[in-house]
């Protein structure tokens, strides 16, 4: 069998203490653990972002794998701290809803931490991460049984990404993610590109989005361009270029869809 | 017996391939050892910041780990090398002081990096990390016996940092360090926020700051708040904001503590 | 035998969820892997950067590693996926160049992939990393004989970085490459700043570098310095300064070398 593997996603930064104290905890419970940065770079408390940040990326694991997720900006508070079983996926997080897009259509099991045996003798009141997570994860790691964490419950913060609206002649969506290229990742489903066998027209805020392809390098350099994005969405690019900042867009820009059978 | 573990901490960042180049050595050397990063983004040279990020973040390591630490503006001058052993942590770094804030109460172990057998043949006059540092680590990793690294020494660089000042109605310290959230760290104790059982008055600079918290959601979105950080020390930060940038404050920024009974 | 070694190298930011999805997919098919993290801050598109990179990293490591690159302007086109077998090295790559600087004196084993067996099952227009390269970087991983990923090519994008050129007087060359310290790398030889047994003049733009030493500390603070790089390239520097900013220096920055003979 082989070890455990841990995987960290935060926003911590890279240049700060605060992940490598974590490790230390977790490899000082289970030295064989095997560590594995996803991010720590989540933009500060930002738990919208962490949310789809683990939508694109915790589904490609396999279930050896434990995620511990610190995107908390409750910490000190009542928020609790919670244990997910999700589609064969385990993960370590505050409540705060960064996890509840993996549950959408399934039923989670979720414990919240309770039994302060698993945890580091003298918590903090400003870093569960170390003080709770880290040492939980490494005992999960080990084999604990999670029913020994604490509690089961049934009631935990959700967040919704929102959803594109109707409109007369077709669908308004919005930006949910931009990327290290500037590409703008928006909540309007790719086939949409397609209706009715049409390509649609795309806006960006009033700009138009005259092109549509497959690939961002079958435009030429500086152009605008609307494709599906690797996780199936609308984007929004500029081959070769940064559409955010060129547009001037962000995460909450709209994007409007305007259907064929709308377009003169 | 798990593989051994090497982390690594420099100022290389992220996109240069010097970090990359000393993980390929010390495969070369030991292909079972399991690489860490605890962070590449110490400023560049900045002793001082190395000092207080491995203050913070070795203690929490259990003893398997052997940690490279490459923050070295003295590369190719007569500065040694140094293997030390303190407190039951083993670290490779150049004779900077940058490791000295963990010997504070111990006697170290401390040998110099003498005996070029467990260097790399062509040793260059600019980086050591990947020449000397990283065949080392990968040779201890793979149980070495440090002292045939060469002479022992008991003379070494020490950095301290800056002591808090005792005033006549008061502490005056100042910001060691300053997070990725912009959160104010100093060098006053946090115990010190309820001296004589009452909560002091802080002032950051010639800002009074009003709050004294717990966690940092116990107080209303955007207020300066004083609480004890996850190191125990007096921490200034703004909830959901970034102290730094708020108040125009930075490492060395004066913080002072007015006790009680001074307190009108 | 101690477990697979997998690098990663990518342009997609440590904030993206692209990487952690990769990582995702290598574990899915070999959870034993040991994935390790080289930069994914190449910058967006950049393959010359890429190509300098890997040329600087790739040398150090052991046989045991398989390096999966993912700098991939073309992603979508028709331009190939690679496996290259080149000095007891292995990589994943688009055929773009960005490897070739490691075969300058070498026939390497190269290998399109073709077989769609080893690939996730939907293969979007605009993520090879995710659902090309590193399922096929598991699948190695595990044992699969390379040529059954594709047939073997003889034709692939080979990059070549600008050589310098012989003047009257000396030599003509570039920055290739700005580290994370401001240091400015040439494309010029080292060997160059001795020719003829006497130090020559170097010129940056217009600027004079009136001193060679042979470590940055060498100089005074500020000093405007020329010396070997630790890949043995001539290196531009300002000691405990930033050259690069201080210069107004680039990629592409010309670099003049005179010759001794040719100094009055």
């Amino acid at each position: 069998m082989p070890d455990a593997i841990i995987t960290l996603t935060t926003d911590f930064g890279e240049d700060s203490p605060y992940v490598a104290a974590m490790k230390g905890v977790i490899l000082g419970i289970n030295s064989c653990a095997r560590l594995l940065d996803l991010s720590h770079q989540i933009p500060p408390q930002d738990v919208c972002y962490a949310a789809f940040f683990l939508h694109s990326a915790i589904p490609y694991f396999p279930p050896e794998a434990l995620h511990v997720v610190v995107v908390d900006p409750g910490v000190g508070t009542e928020r609790a701290l919670l244990y997910v079983e999700v589609n064969s996926h385990r993960l370590l997080a505050p409540d705060n809803g960064c996890w509840s897009m993996l549950a959408r259509s399934t039923s989670p099991r979720v414990v919240r931490l309770a039994d302060q045996h698993y945890w580091r003798p003298n918590v903090s009141a400003t870093f569960h991460g170390r003080d709770i997570l880290a040492p939980v994860a490494g005992h999960l790691s080990r084999g604990l049984d999670p029913s020994l964490l604490g509690p089961r419950v049934t009631d935990w913060k959700e967040i919704d990404l929102p959803e594109p609206v109707r409109e007369q002649n077709g669908l308004r969506g919005e930006v949910l993610f931009v990327d290290h290229f500037g590409n703008l990742i928006t909540n309007i489903p790719g086939e949409t590109l397609t209706a009715k066998g049409h390509p649609v027209r795309v806006k960006v805020d009033e700009v138009d989005v005259s092109r549509w392809v497959r690939s961002y390098a079958e435009a030429e350099a500086g152009a605008v361009i609307a494709l599906v994005s690797s996780a199936g969405l609308l984007e929004i690019a500029i081959n070769q270029g940064n559409a955010a900042r060129e547009l001037g867009a962000g995460v909450g820009t709209s994007v409007h869809i305007l259907f064929p059978s709308a377009q003169e």
